[in-house]
């Protein structure tokens, strides 16, 4: 009998299929081809990009020069203008607003043939380091009340470029998935005046059935009501509301763990195509007691059919109790 | 500028590009591949179904048998069970029931090589009615919430067969999105004693940006806040809450505008899959003054990546004042 099983943060309902459970080789995976070509993200062709916006250059050396590790800069094809106001407006019923915010890409490694998961453990965490930076910058702007931070891994998972980045888009709004999360932490508090995620936390720590690694800082499980298969979060254990608030000691512990994370699901998934989301609080309210800032990881293996984002109703073939048991066996390549 | 624009039921926000908006060339459109092979469901192969629950036979006939011109039959490999009761229960915090519910397939033709779009209207309107009867026989079973109607047309859209089908889910549960909408249209009817579908409906008759078509009683517009470039609503233009309660002569009606904007569609985009969702009121409040019945039509013309579901947040290069211009202009084939 399959499972309807409710998330308890946003109250969403997926059905679980239980029966003929869906392993790893069961997926027809849609492969990342790499097509080569002329990279504008490689170190030497800086000229190339938008004027970058942070550098890491552990030698020194100047802007949009090589020799940096890290590099931010503006998206080429942004979603959002940087410049002027909202002229927030009413047009008969319905409502709108220019689109204002910044729109800012992540390069990840000056080397194009290296991703995330490859990286040394010191890279990824210099990686965090500018998605940290990016975020406190682009919160000092009073137009802006969320900074959304990405990954689109791969052709299938919605990258445009193949050379491994992250993107970054700050919002004149707070987008409606973020809300519901943020509103439904909030409800748990307002009951219990303890933050759901460690409560979660708890649970998931003592039942051990989801749980894929577990270190000091950080937990990365199969969560309870997926809507994907092998989707997979990584939380911090200590309470903390927003990524950007972390002491620096989380960055190293959260380099290691999504290292780990990306290794077993390359060795279990045959290096998939993913997306990659951290979800943290609202800029207005980024220190709080309810919201508990956590990244969300989602394998591509499924075609997602347009109805299951006009009703919000998933189908997810893999109960999160096998494919925690899956990525906990996986040997990590790296 | 890229516009922000607010969907005023959900109060979801997408940004809109107007700046270098999309063309219908511009979309890198996975084609259709049809593979053939044998098909269950094609008429003289009814035994290779499961039996059938429902069938039209203008000429008579004994079930599971051919002479049909609709046919109903469960779902081979249905993500819920038909038998049991729901047997709600908590795992610590989480929450979950049995996945009891129906899982229907509504054959749409008897012919393997003919679409929705080009059966005849009378036809189309068959395959209307046998919607309606599933539901209305579904609603009986008191353990179900919500009975939703969807169509994943072609490989890129989520469809596994290629003959020509919808699906029916009926669950216990309303799924999440739904209820956003349902709960949205109750607060604007709570502050103004009138349905903000009927009211879209008025605002978009009189400015005609966004109308593709208008016939007497079903309007088809491009919505104002859309999600996916050239997603359209079919709305009915008397206000009727649920899809199930509309008069015989409506589904009629029903029949030429969904044929209307099929053939536009495939005209000006190239005959793309697309999926097709039935939004309705749930079982238990399926008579009401707030929610309005209507269809959402989704080309798939781009690659939605993960973080979109997760944040609720999309990117839309094509505003639907556009959209609306191109289907409008496009001649219908059939």
């Amino acid at each position: 009998m399959p499972e309807l099983r409710k998330d308890p943060i946003t109250g969403r309902w997926v059905i679980i299929s239980t029966d003929r459970a869906k392993r790893p080789d069961d997926f027809l995976r849609e492969r990342i081809v790499r097509k080569g070509g002329f990279c504008p993200f490689c170190t030497g062709h800086e000229e190339r990009t938008p004027h970058e916006i942070l550098a890491y250059r552990p030698n020194g050396g100047s802007a949009n020069s090589p020799g940096w590790t890290v590099r931010v800069v503006p998206n080429k094809f942004p979603a959002l203008g940087i410049e002027g106001d909202l002229a927030r407006r009413g047009d008969g019923l319905f409502d709108k607003m220019n689109g204002v915010g910044a729109h800012e890409v992540i390069i990840e490694t000056p080397d194009h043939d290296v991703d995330l998961a490859s990286l040394p453990d010191k890279r990824v965490e210099d990686v965090l380091w500018a998605f940290r930076d990016r975020i406190l910058d682009l919160k000092k702007d009073k137009r802006f009340r969320y900074v959304l931070i990405f990954k689109n891994h791969g052709g299938p998972a919605g990258a445009s470029m193949e050379h491994s980045h992250s993107q970054l888009i700050a919002l004149p709004i707070v987008p409606i998935r973020v809300r519901e999360e943020v509103d439904g932490s909030k409800v748990y508090y307002g009951q219990k005046e303890r933050c759901i995620y460690c409560d979660i936390i708890r649970q998931e720590v003592q039942s051990e059935v989801r749980v894929i690694a577990d270190s000091d800082s950080f937990l990365t499980v199969a969560p309870y009501a997926p809507r994907f298969p092998f989707e997979t979060w990584i939380l911090p254990k200590q309470h903390e509301s927003a990524f950007e608030n972390s002491s620096s000691a989380l960055y190293e512990g959260l380099a290691r763990a999504l290292k780990n994370i990306l290794g077993r699901i390359n060795q279990a998934l045959e290096s998939p195509a993913y997306n990659l989301v951290i979800h943290t609080s609202p800029v207005m309210e980024s220190t709080n007691d309810y919201y508990h800032w956590h990244i969300e990881l989602m394998p591509k293996l499924t075609k997602v059919a347009g109805f299951e984002w006009g009703t919000g109703f998933y189908l997810n073939p893999t109960p999160p109790e096998e494919a925690a048991a899956v990525l906990r066996d996986s040997i990590i390549s790296s």
